[in-house]
C-alpha cells in the first residue's frame, strides 16, 4: 500500500517538525526562563534580564523559539488543517450533499460545484490575509493609545472586513454556492472573538484580582484560587465551539462546520501578530534592563508585557480551539476512510472498544503535560547548574566588574540540547499509543482514542493557558502597583511569584503541547486508518 | 407518566443525601482543617490541634464528617448503583442474551436463568461482606506488623476468599450460570487491588520522594512536581479500567462489565474500613495533641497518620474507578430506554449533537473542581475570622491560662453553615445541565454529556485524589525524618507544607466531588431518557 505509507512518512516529517518546534521550543523557552531566574533573581538577588546573568541570552532567544516560532508553528498548522480538511471533506462527498450547499438556481453541474467547495477555503484564507494585512496597517493610526484596545480593535477590523468580503464573495452571481454558507462564516469568526475575549477576561480582569486577593494569604491560597480561575475560564470557550458548530451543522452540514473552523482561523494574520506582541514586549524589557535605560523604560515595557500575558493566551485560545471545533470534521473524515472503503464500523458510545479507546485517549493528555512539566524541571536544573560554575569561576562577574561577560553561549547550548533530549518521550508517546491502539484493538478502539485525546486535552489546555497566564498577571499586577497596599517584594507578591513560576510551564510548555497532541493524534489516526 | 416522575423524586432525594454527605462533607473538613492551620500554625505560632485553637474540634469532627460518613456514602453508593445497574441489564436483557449466559446442559428455563442473573449481584454482595468480615477479624494476628502491611494483607485475604466463594458458587449443580462469569469476577476483583496498588505507589513511594527533592529548590516546583506525579497517576487505574472491561466483556457481555463492577466493590466492607483508618489515625494524634499525651506518642500517631493518607486514596480509587468501570453498564441501560420504547436515537461520534454534549459534559467536572475549591477558600475564611476573634477577646486563653477555654461549639456551627450553603452552587450546577441539555438538545447530546462527565471526571478524579495524597505524605516524610537533611521547619518543609495546603481541598474536596458528579449525571440521565 504505497499510497497511505508515502503519506504517512511525509506526515511524520510534518509531525517531527511541529512537535520540535512546540514542544522543543516550550520545553527550551522556560529551561532557560525558570533557570535564569531561579539563581539570578532568587539565589543571587540581582534584578531580572541583568546582563551579569549567564542565561538572560537564552531566556530572551527562548521566547523568540517557544513564543513566536513554536506558537507561530502552532497556529499555522491549526490553520493549514482546518484547510485541508475542508478541502478533503468537499472532495469526498456524495452528490445529494453537494446539491443541497449550491444555490437552488445556479444550474451548475454536480462536479463544477464541487470545484467551488474545495476552492472556497482557499479563498477565504486569501481574504483572511487580506483582512489581517488591512487591520495591520490601520494600528498606525492607534499607536498613541491604549495598546490593549489598539490590539483588540485590530482583531475586530480584520474580522469584520473578513465576513464581509465572505459575503460578497457568496452572492456574486459567479459563485454558485448558497448563501447559507454565510452563516457557518460569520459563526465561526465570532466563536473566535468570543474565545479571545473570554480569555482576555480570564487572565487580564476581575479574576485575576480573586488571585491577587488570594495570594494576600499566601502561596498555597494564590495556587488554589488560579487553579479554579482556570477551570472556570474553560466553560465559555467549549459553550461557544458548541454554539458555533451545531449552528454550523445546521446550515452547512459537516462542511459547514469546516469552514466555520477556516473562518475562525482565516484572520491567523493578525491573531499571529498579536500573538508575537508579547515576547517583543518581553524581550524589550530584557533589552532596556541590560542596556541600563533605567526604571522609566522597565515600567512602560512592563506594562506593555503583562498585556503580552492576554495576548499569548488569545493566540493559545486560537490554537486549542480550532482542535475542538474541527473535532467533529476529523471523525467525519476518518469515518469516510471506512465507510469509503465498504468497511463497517460502529462508533456508537455503547461499543465497549470506542468507549474503552477513549479511556485510553483520556490519559494522554495528562501523560504528556507531566513529561513536559518534569522536563522543564530538569532543563532548568542543567541551566542553574551552568550559571552558578560560571558566577564561581569566572572571576569579577557577579560583582560587574567592567569587562567582565558571562559565556552565554553555553546556556543557549545547554538549553537546545536539553529541548532536543526531553521533547522525545512525549513525542514517543503520542507517536506510539494511537498506532499500538489502532492495530491492537482496532479502527472502534482508534476512533474513541482520537475522542478522548480531544475532549480531555481541550479541556486541559484551555485551563493551563489560562491558568498560567492569569497568574503570571497577578504578579505583573503587584508589581505595576495596581493593587492597594502591595508592592515588589511584600508577602502578597512573593506568593504571586509562586504562582507565576507554577504557571509559566502550564502556558508555555504543558498547555500548547496538548495542542501538538490532539493535531498528532488526529493525523495519525487517519493515516493508519487506511492500514487497519 | 407517574412511573419516571416518582422515580426523578425518589433519586432526587438520595441525590440531596449524597451530595450533601461527600460535597458538604468535603467542604466542611477542610474549612475547619485549613481556617484551624492558617491561624493556629501561621498566625499564632502553636502547634497543630493544640487545645487553645478554637478550630481544633471542628477539625476533628470534619475528618468524620467528611472522611468518614462521607466517604462511606460515596462508596456506598457506588456499591448499590453497581448492584442495581447489574440487577436492571439482567432484568431486560433478552432471551438469546440470557441463554449465552447459562450453563449448556443447564436445561432450565429462560426465565429461571434470568432471575439467576438478577439474583447474582446480590449474592455476590453477601459473600463480598462475609469475606470482608473474616479479613478484619484476621487483622487481630497482624496486630504488632506493620500498619500499612496489615491493611494491605487485609485486603488481599477479603478478595482472594470473595473469588473462592464466587468460583464455588458458579460450579455448584443447583447454579445454572455458566463458569465463564467467573472471569468477569476475577478480572473485576483483580482491578480493585492494582488500582489499591497503584495508588499505594504514587502516594506513598518513590514518586513522593520526587516531590519532596523538588520541595527541595521552593513551593512552586514542589506544586509542579506534584501536579506531574498526579497526572502520571492516571494511566495505570485507567489501563486497568480498559483491561477489565475488555475481558469481561469478551466473557459476560454487558452483563459480564456490570459484573466486574459488583465484583470491584463486593469487599466495599474492607475498603471502608481501611478507608476509615485515615481519619481515626488523624484524630488519634489530635486527641494525643490536645491531652498533652507528649512527643512520643505523636511521633507514633503521625507514622499512622501518614499511612492513613494513602488508604484514604485508595478508597478514593476504588469509587472513582467504579464510576468508569460501570459507565459502559449506564451507556447500555440508557441506550436501553429507547431501544426498548422503539426510539431510535443515534449515539455515533459522528452525530454532531452527541459530540457537542460531551464537549459540554467535559466542562461540568472543571466546574465543580472551581466551585468546591473557592468554596472551601471561603468557608476557610469564616473560619478564620472566628478563631481571630475568640484569640483577641478571649482573655488568656492565647497564653493557655489554667480554665480558659475556646468556643469551639462557633467553629462546628460555622464549618455546618458553611458547608450546607456552599454546596448549593456545585450541586445546582450538576442537577441543571443535564436537564437543561436533555430537554434542549435532545437524547443524543444528553448520552454525550453522561459520556464527557464520566471521562474528565475520572482523570480529574484520580489526578486530584493522588496529587493530594503525594504532597500530604511529602510534607509527612519530612516530618518523619525520611529525608536526609531535612526536618519540620526547613525550607523544603515550607515549600512542602504550601504543598499540602493545595492537596487538602484536592484530595478531601474537590476529587471526591467529581464522583458524585459522575453518579448524579448518571442517575439523571437515567431518569429523564423516558421523559425525552
Amino acid at each position: 500500500m504505497p499510497g497511505p505509507l508515502a503519506d504517512f512518512l511525509a506526515a511524520q516529517a510534518w509531525i517531527a517538525f511541529i512537535v520540535f518546534a512546540r514542544v522543543g521550543g516550550g520545553i527550551y523557552t522556560k529551561a532557560a526562563d525558570v533557570g535564569s531566574d531561579l539563581v539570578g533573581k532568587v539565589e543571587a538577588g540581582i534584578p531580572e534580564d541583568d546582563p551579569r546573568n549567564p542565561g538572560v541570552i537564552a531566556d530572551n532567544v527562548g521566547d523568540n523559539v517557544g513564543d513566536v516560532a513554536g506558537m507561530g508553528a502552532d497556529i499555522f498548522e491549526s490553520y493549514v488543517t482546518c484547510i485541508i480538511g475542508c478541502l478533503a471533506l468537499a472532495a469526498t462527498m456524495g452528490d445529494a450533499g453537494i446539491m443541497k450547499l449550491l444555490k437552488a438556481d445556479s444550474g451548475m453541474a454536480v462536479k463544477d460545484g464541487q470545484m467551488w467547495l474545495m476552492a472556497t477555503p482557499l479563498i477565504l484564507g486569501l481574504f483572511g490575509a487580506i483582512s489581517s494585512y488591512i487591520a495591520i496597517k490601520w494600528m498606525g493610526f492607534l499607536k498613541d493609545g491604549d495598546p490593549a484596545k489598539a490590539l483588540r480593535f485590530a482583531v475586530l477590523i480584520a474580522s469584520v472586513l473578513f465576513v464581509i468580503a465572505a459575503g460578497i464573495f457568496l452572492v456574486l452571481p459567479a459563485v454558485p454556492l448558497t448563501l447559507s454558507l454565510w452563516v457557518p462564516i460569520i459563526f465561526g469568526t465570532l466563536c473566535g472573538i468570543g474565545i479571545g475575549l473570554a480569555t482576555e477576561y480570564y487572565t487580564s480582569s476581575k479574576p485575576v484580582f480573586e488571585i491577587v486577593a488570594a495570594a494576600k494569604t499566601g502561596p498555597a491560597t494564590c495556587i488554589i484560587n488560579g487553579i479554579a480561575v482556570g477551570f472556570r475560564s474553560v466553560a465559555i470557550p467549549l459553550i461557544l465551539i458548541v454554539a458555533a458548530v451545531l449552528i454550523s451543522h445546521k446550515f452547512g452540514d459537516v462542511y459547514g462546520v469546516a469552514l466555520a473552523g477556516v473562518a475562525m482561523l482565516s484572520t491567523t494574520g493578525i491573531i499571529m501578530t498579536v500573538d508575537a506582541y508579547g515576547p517583543i514586549a518581553d524581550n524589550a524589557g530584557g533589552i532596556s534592563e541590560m542596556s541600563h535605560l533605567g526604571s522609566d523604560t522597565r515600567a512602560i515595557t512592563d506594562r506593555l508585557d503583562a498585556l503580552g500575558n492576554t495576548t499569548a493566551a488569545i493566540g493559545k485560545g486560537f490554537a486549542i480551539g480550532s482542535a475542538g471545533l474541527t473535532a467533529l470534521a476529523v471523525f467525519g473524515a476518518y469515518t469516510q476512510t471506512f465507510t469509503g472503503a465498504g468497511t463497517k464500523i460502529d462508533l456508537s458510545i455503547t461499543n465497549p472498544m470506542l468507549v474503552m479507546g477513549v479511556f485510553i485517549g483520556a490519559i494522554l493528555p495528562g501523560l504528556v503535560v507531566a513529561f513536559t512539566m518534569q522536563s522543564v524541571g530538569r532543563a532548568a536544573g542543567l541551566i542553574v547548574t551552568e550559571i552558578r560554575r560560571q558566577f564561581r569561576e569566572i572571576a569579577g562577574l557577579l560583582e560587574g566588574k567592567e569587562g567582565v561577560k558571562p559565556d552565554v553561549s553555553r546556556c543557549v547550548e545547554i538549553s537546545t540540547k536539553a529541548a532536543l533530549t526531553e521533547m522525545r518521550t512525549p513525542g514517543l508517546v503520542a507517536l506510539i499509543t494511537p498506532i499500538l491502539v489502532g492495530f491492537a484493538m482496532g479502527a472502534d478502539a482508534l476512533a474513541g482514542l482520537l475522542l478522548g485525546t480531544t475532549v480531555v486535552g481541550v479541556v486541559l489546555g484551555i485551563f493551563m493557558s489560562n491558568t498560567g497566564g492569569a497568574w503570571d498577571n497577578a504578579k505583573k499586577f503587584i508589581e505595576q502597583g495596581l493593587v492597594e497596599g502591595e508592592k515588589k517584594g511584600s508577602d502578597a507578591h512573593k506568593a504571586a511569584v509562586v504562582g507565576d513560576t507554577v504557571g509559566d510551564p502550564f502556558k508555555d510548555t504543558s498547555g500548547p503541547a496538548l495542542n501538538i497532541l490532539i493535531k498528532m493524534v488526529s493525523i495519525l489516526s487517519l493515516l493508519i486508518a487506511p492500514l487497519l
